[in-house]
């Protein structure tokens, strides 16, 4: 069980207000903060590169607290500006060549889609979308049926972001193993609301952020590579961190995951982010995975009793983003009429999930997405608010 | 005039340390901490994404502050990770074919030149080094003997990080232009100790970073690029920021230089570039970069001085960079004298600037960087420091 009085007073702004956009961005604990605050205060004092020196061993200790929480090995983990970059730097490593197959899913994130249709128009490599099952989930045996000798990639996003959707992150991984395929995981929505085992998933790479389920800081994310194929990969772009000039003529790969870095870095942000990550190892994912499970339920029991009100969420069992829309009104209007009654909730707009929301003629969403450390009565004010909006 | 006293109370650590190594990070004036560390509370209390939509307005002025530094337009700006992400977005952008000429300096920078080493085995383009002339500046005449139509880029940093040599941009960018020939201009050691007009120099693209005598974050970044030349350009990486998913098979890059950003970013620490720029240009870069030179050469001066040493900058007007050995000292144990008497300075590595380094049989050299910030009696007890450790 975890103690959610001290969860509570660790985050005061929930004194404040229904905050229900984990999603997005959610409260940092204030140790994440103070973690921060104190580091640039020190470079202020001694310098910056005095402060990341005396401060090294708290920044190593980050890349072990990844590792433990994804269970890969430090030397696997590389530590970038964000998911994007996390993922960016292991998929635009990938050779492609014309014909070479890129199997995803239809609820893919469009930061990830864009690049996959850059690769495509470069190398003359092609996209396929993996059908959904009648529950939404990526459909297993469709993508048992299309691998072929073609495919060299299979990339898809674990949790999408505009929706309660997990797709079978472990079943795909079985099949990407057994057709030895690299598999490309964006698990930004999945980390720190659910339990992350790269092993028992089977992937090779996987790409997650701070700021979202996590509690950790805005411009923080991380990249896992399994090291017999980090090995094999020659980032995109490199400095004298991630490959030393070794000789006039020659660069030398760093042989463990942050060939995937460079050299410079927004050190207080990396101890934010160790900070959170050992934040939400010390509550327990499980414990955190259950609870953020009990409140989307909730949420989703009392949303169904609204008029007007469509859950839009897919899949088996949902995680912890709730979507719906509410008949007459705009998802906009209700996270602003939110906001005014003091709950914190976001919108998902169609652009970020091309595919699916044209499958699915979806509009702008509302995106509620409760974390362990919300109340029952929060999740209950959401409902009572929404409940006050009457169909138009 | 600046005024000096104002300087440093807004730099209280000043009266506790001597620091002169603002050639790698320099020490923040109290706003630039100050914005970050508002921030992080703000995000603590109402969320990531609200408190970025809250300071949209400081957050877009960030654009134009550092345009008004370079003399160009905001939308010829993007705010990345660090100076070597700019740079990378800028040079993996352009195109190269085998045989190719790529022309750079002699101190090129050991980021550059890994990725230029990167990107010839790639694409069989070659590196040329333009040699340097009796006074150790990039050799303009020889610049201009060496073109011609398999030239596609000019690459060179202004500044090089081993010591007081300040190439002659401006000289560089006429023969560029003469030429129509790109030209990218690393100016990380560049901005904040001298004036930086794009327009003067005649650059196509220009990268620096935040943290060194802009005297901002660790961890910011910013590169510029020619409006003309931008819109030719596809970035190597690219997200749903920087090429909005228009319709399921397209993409369309933004016409901005936001182009080569992506949608993710440390906010705390843009505000904090932000604030360092305005604290910069409200004291006045002319009168900074005179008081740089002035301290610079009363550093020089008080060296020549001292028996063992040598000074090891090149070019006819050095600038805030100072390098020096010291016979019987290695340059690490002088670093640490130096911090033991209260006094921050640093060394620069033969493989930072291979190939200088080798043409002049550089061991690691001291490296004493004074700022307008810095008082002449500091400078004056790095030398009296310095001239208490006898030769050996």
């Amino acid at each position: 069980m975890l103690d959610l009085d001290q969860i509570r007073s660790d985050t005061p702004a929930v004194s404040r207000r229904t905050y229900l956009h984990n999603a997005g961005a959610a409260l940092m604990p204030t140790v994440v903060a103070a973690a921060m605050k104190e580091h640039i205060d020190l470079e202020s004092e001694i310098g910056g590169y005095a402060a990341s020196d005396r401060e090294s061993g708290r920044l190593d200790a980050a890349y072990g607290s990844v590792a433990r929480l994804l269970n890969a090995s430090p030397d696997e983990i590389a530590l970038v500006e964000n998911a994007t970059v996390a993922w960016q730097m292991a998929f635009y490593s990938l050779p492609f060549r014309k014909g070479d197959r890129i199997l995803t899913a239809e609820a893919e994130y469009a930061a990830n889609y864009v690049a996959f249709l850059q690769v495509a128009k470069r190398t003359g490599a092609v996209v396929n979308v993996v059908p959904s099952d009648p529950s939404g989930e990526l459909d297993v045996q469709a993508l048992e049926g299309m691998i072929d000798e073609r495919v060299k990639l299979i990339a898809i996003t674990w949790v999408p972001t505009n929706g309660g959707l997990v797709n079978p992150a472990a079943a795909i991984g079985k099949i990407a193993r057994a057709h030895g395929i690299p598999y490309l995981l964006d698990a930004c929505q999945a980390v720190g609301q659910m339990e992350v085992d790269v092993e028992a998933i089977g992937c090779d790479m996987l790409s997650a952020t701070g700021r979202k389920f996590l509690r950790g800081p805005r411009g923080t994310g991380f990249l896992y590579v399994r090291r017999a194929l980090m090995q094999q990969l020659e980032p995109p772009m490199i400095d004298h961190f991630a490959a030393p000039w070794v000789s006039r003529n020659e660069y030398r790969l760093r042989d463990d995951a942050r060939r995937f870095e460079n050299w410079e870095n927004n050190y207080a942000a990396r101890l934010g982010l160790g900070a959170a990550v050992d934040y939400a190892l010390k509550i327990g994912i499980g414990p955190i995975a259950q609870r953020c499970r009990l409140l989307a339920g909730r949420l989703r029991g009392g949303l169904a009793g609204i008029r007007g009100v469509t859950i839009r969420d897919l899949g088996r069992m949902p995680g912890a983003i709730v979507s719906f829309t509410m008949d007459g009104h705009e998802a906009e209007d209700i996270v602003r009429s939110a906001a005014a009654a003091g709950i914190t909730i976001g919108a998902s707009d169609p652009a970020s999930t091309r595919i699916d929301a044209e499958m699915r003629s979806l509009p702008d969403v509302v995106r509620a997405s409760p974390h362990y450390y919300n109340t029952e009565a929060e999740v209950d004010r959401l409902i009572a608010h929404l409940a006050t909006l009457t169909p138009r």
